[in-house]
């Protein structure tokens, strides 16, 4: 038998009120109301669906954090400090109310971590699978675009590239993964599961970043949407860009994973151009320098040959 | 064969792009940039599912307009005129480019009607059905809210209330549908596929309106939830709401649909709550008045008896 399950109202007063914010009016009103500010505000939004984005059996707490997360990470990308989220939901018949208070639980602890108050959503029911879409609601001082870099900018990475990419492979090559140590198997897991949006640097990309983007589709990949917009090339030095000791590792018993490295995505780590002024801090790496163009970027490895990639970037659709 | 369709970025490019406003960047960056304002900004969100929220063979440009319009009315009711609207859009593997094309331009048609430009989005595929989340934002000089409702308020209603539940009433009764005049059928059914967001009444629940809210879920539950907002009660002199003569018609032919009308939903107009001074335009119809509470509300017959309905409200979920 269905164990009784929440009515949409006891959902939303019981389980998502208390995520709420003051702006959600207590998800008892029709909208958020967001007082006036002087700073500008930012706006993202993104879908994940069940068996596209994320397994249908994760971590009900992971698949919500990481659906908050991502969108943090445009945020932070821009220079934008959290104002908060709205939420849609459509759930699957199976869905039950253990299920939704993990989820919930995620979410509540990545709100309060990150400052990014619940303000407002829609749940329904899908025969389809589990979905959901999430825009975060930001403000900024200054606002970081895809657009700025120039020549003669030096390229930054923050934290390590490749471990989610990694993550996923392994996922997929049960014998490789039997092979890699098992703390290394878990910090590459947890960097999957658990994007960190890098708003720590929200400070300095409004300060001091031509450009910037967040690496979700593949290093690579993002490099040349960056270059794009920007009307530039690149050159990305391939054995400076940060590795985790972990994807060191994987990369030992499995040299090809250095591609997938970088090229797989869902790194959710900060890209970013910086004029010859700019004094970057541990957090970051330098990893390549922005040349006239357009130009596609090109990679090149320690003997300074270019290194041909089968595919830039990974593409869910 | 299946046809070649889009990449996402020919979709971004010739798709979406088209209708989108300065604040989307172009659709090439991770976020839109809103400019900061004296007013405060106002967010909601609704998910639609096809096989729940609409047929997956309903016209694809109605899709998309109903889709925008459900939100645009959540903004209407708040006294918020649009800054524009996000869109997440999950496609089902049998998505092709003419049906993206006549979504798009249904969607163009309603952001240039509605001076509520696209600001951004994410399009993802789903092995479900068709699912679309839009959060609409935004401004108000002052927030409509649901808890302002304060006895000795008259309780008013716009334009005409019941057609879209009416029209769905009638896809699910050739036989009674049959009996009405075509033109009926054809009024009803519009309304049902394309509701009319009350962005006319913006500036007067701005300056009048105590309490507000948009019917969606049928009147008689939509006020009982302005009225637990507000900690009121009301009573509602059933013959005053205003009905279409398409309803008229069809409730002549089965009586039973005047209780569909007042409980159905997908009405898309405003109810709304204004004290003693307020001189209403012809375009809303006064249909009872606040009473002290909390208490549920109460709807009367011509003979002031007390109308009991079967479920006060319908619910998707």
């Amino acid at each position: 038998m269905m164990p009784s399950r929440y009515t949409e109202d006891e959902l939303i007063a019981r389980v998502f009120a208390p995520i709420a914010g003051p702006a959600a009016l207590g998800l008892k009103d029709d909208a958020a109301l967001i007082e006036p500010s002087p700073e500008a505000t930012v706006a993202t939004v993104d879908m994940l669906v069940a068996g596209v984005h994320f397994f249908a059996d994760d971590p009900p707490g992971a698949i919500a954090r990481k659906a908050l997360r991502v969108n943090l990470s445009d945020l932070a990308a821009k220079g934008a400090a959290p104002i908060g989220f709205l939420l849609s939901l459509a759930l699957p018949a199976d869905w039950t109310n253990d299920w939704l208070k993990a989820f919930a639980a995620g979410l509540a602890e990545d709100a309060a971590t990150f400052a990014a108050p619940l303000i407002g959503g829609d749940t329904t029911a899908t025969p389809g699978p589990l979905t959901i879409s999430i825009t975060a609601l930001g403000r900024t001082s200054r606002f970081a675009p895809r657009t700025g870099a120039r020549a003669g900018d030096a390229i930054y990475v923050s934290g390590t590239i490749g471990d989610a990419a990694l993550a996923l492979a392994l996922r997929r090559d049960a014998k490789l993964a039997a092979r890699l140590s098992p703390l290394a198997r878990a910090h590459l897991l947890d960097r999957y599961l658990l994007p960190r949006p890098r708003l720590d640097l929200v400070s300095l990309l409004r300060h001091h970043a031509s450009a910037a983007m967040d690496v979700s589709d593949g290093l690579a990949g993002d490099l040349a949407k960056l270059c794009a917009a920007s009307g530039v090339g690149a050159v990305v030095e391939a054995p400076t860009v940060p590795l985790s000791d972990a994807a060191r590792e994987a990369i030992a018993l499995a040299p090809s994973l250095f591609e997938t490295a970088l090229t797989g995505g869902d790194d959710y780590e900060i890209l970013f151009t910086a004029g010859p002024g700019f004094a970057p801090p541990d957090a970051v790496t330098r990893i390549g320098e922005i040349l006239a163009g357009p130009a596609a970027p090109q990679f090149r490895s320690a003997a300074k040959k270019p290194l041909i990639f089968k595919k830039l970037s990974f593409s869910h659709f």
